[in-house]
């Protein structure tokens, strides 16, 4: 491992959250919140931690995937550590277990709060528990564009993408240019985004909170009942129809732009999230209407919210869907492990391996039936070679069994059936809210010190893909 | 597909069936519990459909998977179909849909119970329902060790087995000689069994329903409250045994028998087995010890049982383990999913599969760390190929897809999370108890037709390893 350049690297990382800082600043001048000091002791701390970092001189300059591995996991472990902090000095936690458990949801854009009412805290740090989530949405998209495709585990590896990747092996130090792109498609969607709460009835302020929300697919909001707070139509439309658009692969909207309109409907992942995402609707409306509502009209409008929220892995609820029959909420606990598209902000399996796990299942089948025949997984009109196909199924099986593990910790807990998959499943997939005492209504304060750490885990996992945090526990990593 | 044969070999399996119905009757006249006649129609019938199919001549005498494929699912379905006239014909279950929830649930030794109140049947209706377990088991024990081996998602393939398979591709017609051997070992372990069963104080008929229902690990009972109505430890102790020794890959008695002692402890799937249980034994004693009982000996007793009955997928229960903490709970449904080993009479994932997926998962991480060396997964001193393990990461994905599908249409029925869950875990793992209102203490009864025709499919899907009846779907396996 090239120690110094991943220190380095986690040195500009420091810097780089130090300056993230600036707009919580603002805020809190602007509210005289009386939350500053707090934002300022923490800035001064990353640049005094950060600095001498950055300025380290490595030997050599080239960094392989494990070094990269290496920068992405304690990267987002260390930058939560730092974002906590707001929390801690503010005093709007009281315990820091509970501040880092605040941060890392807010960055692996996650949206699980231990915070049993949002509405009493300074807006500065609301602004900061919910910058976190657009950050936490910017890192994933270096991430799976530049980090995780040099490795078979990424989703950038299989997804049919013609803008250029990144070479195997190494890591392009420069963020590349794909990468510029994409941050400025996901700067747009976001400016939009306010602009359009903003007509919607919304305060400037709550705008921005629910657009840095959406955009990092997060589900932070500055009301306890989340948007069922405003209980406004177009509210709900617009975060349903960019929730949406932000669980689409963002290399679409970049082939769009270059006026390849037809890439995204060609695009076999983006018809089958389409697909899912319809199907879901229907099954729900109909299981909801004349049985929590008494009109079409209010079935769809919530079942299309939920539905948004749970595929991509935001978690924000315009109801209190904790109340619906079963079979809708298992729809939903469904759409949290599917989760929306590769090269997007959501969390969870991501539509392109299950796609491509159906797919494989299918030529099994045929197999059997005609064993001598061979046959392959097409994608489009790419072959999917059987290295590429079985790293998917291997993250598979590494997700269940996360799962599994966490939900045998949390029903340490001794909550409910529903509550405690529905935990696991939330924090592993980063959306956050599930059933029972971790639904809408509920948050994550009475869980015991080893259901948040073990839950944080989880996110950390989840958002980075599982590997780069099983891979830090290896020691032949930390080898030369 | 060669269809002659293949009704020739249903036609077979048919009269098959009329001689098993012979110790009912005798059971039947013993009692003189006015059954008798029930048992006697049904074997008429068995005879006029089972007779004319028998005695087809088919041209080509040869064949191949698919066929034995469509033998298997057919035949499971065709024999529970006749299986369940004796409790129709004899009015212990009135309608016929249920009769058949019941069959399919003794022939795929799941144990899933329709019935609210056992102990009013007639012991010759009894006796046929336990007897099917043991039949059931029979059959298993044909399936993996003659027909599945045949297709990559055979476990005997994957297992290190030093007695002679048969031919990939073609089965063989007449029952090899290992089967032959397998089931002396079956019956002598039956035998002993009862013997047993009758010597820790149970009476000659409880001793047979209850030995049959340990070796096919299915856990009918006479019964209402299982096993925990006798409340002898003697009792529980022997089941606990047995219930473990039939979750013990039989190939593997086979070797001791011809001397090679040490067969057993070399077995890695064997190994990983007896880890699990003893893993599990210990984690739940530990909840339970102050929780649920006040002494260490009593909290043993009851994990031991309902572990092995777990994960030998058996079913039987000494206690009301439904009010156990969380923690216990979840073990317990992870163990039903994880199951005994390969080529027993177990159902469930297998302690194989579960063991190649793991080790699948600490290759990948180590491939990612050493990008270019080339490692693969051992089982014992043998290397296993590629094509088999993507064939146990598409019988994963297989089996959580049909278990999620189950959960969903079981959902409309609006029971809890805990008995929708476990009645599509039990009975896909062919365990047949769960939680809540399918526990120790309930029983499918209450669920809609709809939820018990997709459980008695889901039984019978992860009774023959899930493909067999996906297949019997695809319009190509009818074609010639």
């Amino acid at each position: 491992m090239n120690l110094k350049m991943v220190l380095k690297g986690l040195g500009t990382l420091l810097l780089c959250e130090a300056i993230a800082l600036l707009p919580s600043i603002l805020v809190s001048s602007i509210y005289k919140d009386g939350a500053v000091m707090a934002f300022i002791y923490t800035l001064f701390l990353l640049i005094i931690a950060g600095l001498p970092l950055a300025k380290l001189k490595p030997k050599a300059n080239s960094i392989y995937a494990r070094d990269g591995f290496a920068i992405v996991a304690a990267g987002w472990i260390i930058i939560s550590l730092f974002g906590a902090l707001p929390y801690y000095f503010s005093g709007s936690i009281l315990s820091f277990g509970d501040s880092l458990f605040e941060a890392v949801s807010g960055f692996t854009t996650t949206g699980a709060t231990i915070l049993d009412n949002v509405e009493v805290l300074p807006a500065s740090i609301l602004f900061w528990r919910s910058f976190t989530n657009w950050l936490g949405g910017m890192g994933v998209l270096v991430l799976t564009l530049a980090i995780l495709p040099s490795v078979g585990a990424g989703t950038l590896q299989i997804m049919k993408a013609e803008v250029p990747g990144p070479n195997p092996g190494k890591i392009v130090p420069r963020i590349s240019n794909t990468v510029r792109i994409l941050y400025k498609i996901y700067l747009s969607i976001t400016i939009i985004e306010i602009v359009l709460l903003l007509a919607s009835g919304l305060p400037l302020y709550d705008s921005f909170i629910h657009a840095f929300g959406t955009t990092g697919t997060a589900g932070v909001s500055n009301k306890n009942l989340s948007i069922a707070a405003y209980d406004n139509v177009a509210t709900e439309i617009i975060i349903t129809i960019f929730m949406l658009a932000c669980g689409v692969n963002f290399t679409l909207y970049y082939q769009v732009i270059k006026g390849n309109v037809m890439a995204l409907l060609k695009d076999e992942e983006f018809r089958f999230y389409i697909g899912v995402v319809i199907g879901s609707i229907i099954l729900i409306s109909v299981n909801l209407y004349g049985n929590v509502y008494q009109s079409i009209g209010e079935s769809l409008r919530h079942s299309s919210f939920q539905v948004a929220s749970m595929i991509t892995t935001t978690g924000y609820s315009s109801s209190n869907f904790d109340t619906w029959p079963l079979f809708s909420k298992m729809i939903l606990l469904l759409l949290m492990f599917i989760g929306g598209s590769s090269g997007s902000t959501v969390g969870a399996i991501k539509s392109i391996r299950i796609l491509l796990l159906l797919k494989s299942t299918k030529i099994e089948m045929k197999s059997i039936i005609h064993p001598k025949a061979v046959y392959s997984v097409r994608l489009g009109n790419k072959i999917i070679d059987e290295k590429t196909l079985s790293g998917v199924k291997n993250f598979f099986f590494a997700y269940i069994l996360i799962f599994v593990v966490a939900v045998v910790v949390v029903s340490l807990d001794g909550f409910d059936f529903s509550t405690t998959l529905s935990a696991a499943a939330a924090s592993l997939g980063n959306t956050g809210v599930g059933f029972g005492d971790v639904g809408p209504l509920g948050n994550y304060s009475n869980m015991s010190g080893l259901s948040k750490a073990v839950l944080s885990i989880c996110m950390l996992m989840g958002r980075l893909e599982i590997y780069p945090i099983l891979v830090l526990t290896m020691p032949s990593l930390w080898k030369k």
